[in-house]
């Protein structure tokens, strides 16, 4: 014997949640039992219901429970810029820095062939939508700079410059704090052929 | 702007599994809502379930949905030996050895008057009552080796021999697979006066 069937059923339902193994479900589990079960009640209640109504902003696929989100119905955005972006977490990176005032655009992954995401699961149909508006002057694109993310950069470059808009990309380079000593080389390299003059 | 109110609700919801922070918790919800929207329906509907039904056994505290749980329900365990545990995971413990066919009784911590625990959050007045029965012949105190640990079991020795009950403590010692280099001093003094005739 091990737990009681309804423990056993919570801490394998447990394992769904991202880097939560067997041990940590049990003691996840035990733990709430033991000290928050009203904690766990609205857990339990506030993820039901993130579930069941929370969906994607019908233009720029953040996940939102209205239609449209705060930013795409935002007066005070400037709608033709458009910044591309795999993941939700990254509109959150991006505002937090107080510097864009345009619009997003929420690719929800980065092109995948071997997992099968293709151009269409990434909502290139509904970006297309968008570009036909006319209304776009320049497409900011913010994918990150790992392999995955340079090659879905590169495509939609391809994909925009159709419609003769602007594409931009995030700068690569150095981060503030570090030290060159510690930098690998490809970072370093863009760092130098992307060099800006200051004098 | 962060995230959408719902979302906001459930990131900040599953702050209260333990070890889980802010980022986590960020990547846990948009992870769910991505990827496992069952999934985490199965985990609200478990959780909702485990709150409500899963209390403790009447005899031991572990936790079960039973009134008696499997193990003091079962005609094959000696009643007359009693170990005494902290937590409901060191039940689980015990019983991957094999070893143990006795009954246990789960305090659900230790003593720690400055949390507020003391003997009443313990279960002592069960105990008392398992003891008062007149049936128990051995008290194994398996409470952790630290310094709470041993306080209890001291604490629960003292309360068993007024009982007349055999009380044992389980042995400290060296761990198997270790080096004696680098294991602490008060585990080496317990392992040398703990020492087992062998020949």
């Amino acid at each position: 014997m091990r737990f009681s069937p309804l423990l056993e059923q919570l801490i394998e339902a447990l394992r769904c949640l991202p880097g939560v193994g067997p041990k940590t479900a049990q003691r996840m589990a035990l733990q709430l039992l033991t000290r928050n079960r009203d904690q766990g009640r609205r857990l339990a209640s506030s993820l039901m219901e993130a579930m069941d109504k929370i969906h994607h902003c019908q233009y720029c696929r953040i996940y939102c429970e209205m239609d449209t989100c705060d930013i795409c119905s935002s007066p005070h955005r400037d709608p033709t810029l458009l910044c591309i972006v795999e993941n939700p977490i990254d509109v959150t990176m991006i505002e937090q820095t107080s510097t864009y005032k345009g619009k997003y655009f929420v690719l929800l992954g980065h092109l995948s062939p071997l997992d099968g995401i293709g151009p269409e699961e990434l909502g290139l149909n509904k970006l297309k939508s968008h570009f036909d508006r006319r209304e776009i002057r320049e497409v900011i694109l913010a994918t990150n700079p790992t392999v995955e993310g340079e090659a879905t950069a590169h495509y939609l470059s391809q994909f925009a410059k159709q419609y003769a808009i602007k594409v931009t990309r995030i700068a690569r380079g150095v981060s503030l704090g570090s030290e060159l000593e510690y930098i690998d080389p490809n970072t370093l390299a863009h760092a130098l052929t992307g060099r800006e003059i200051v004098a």
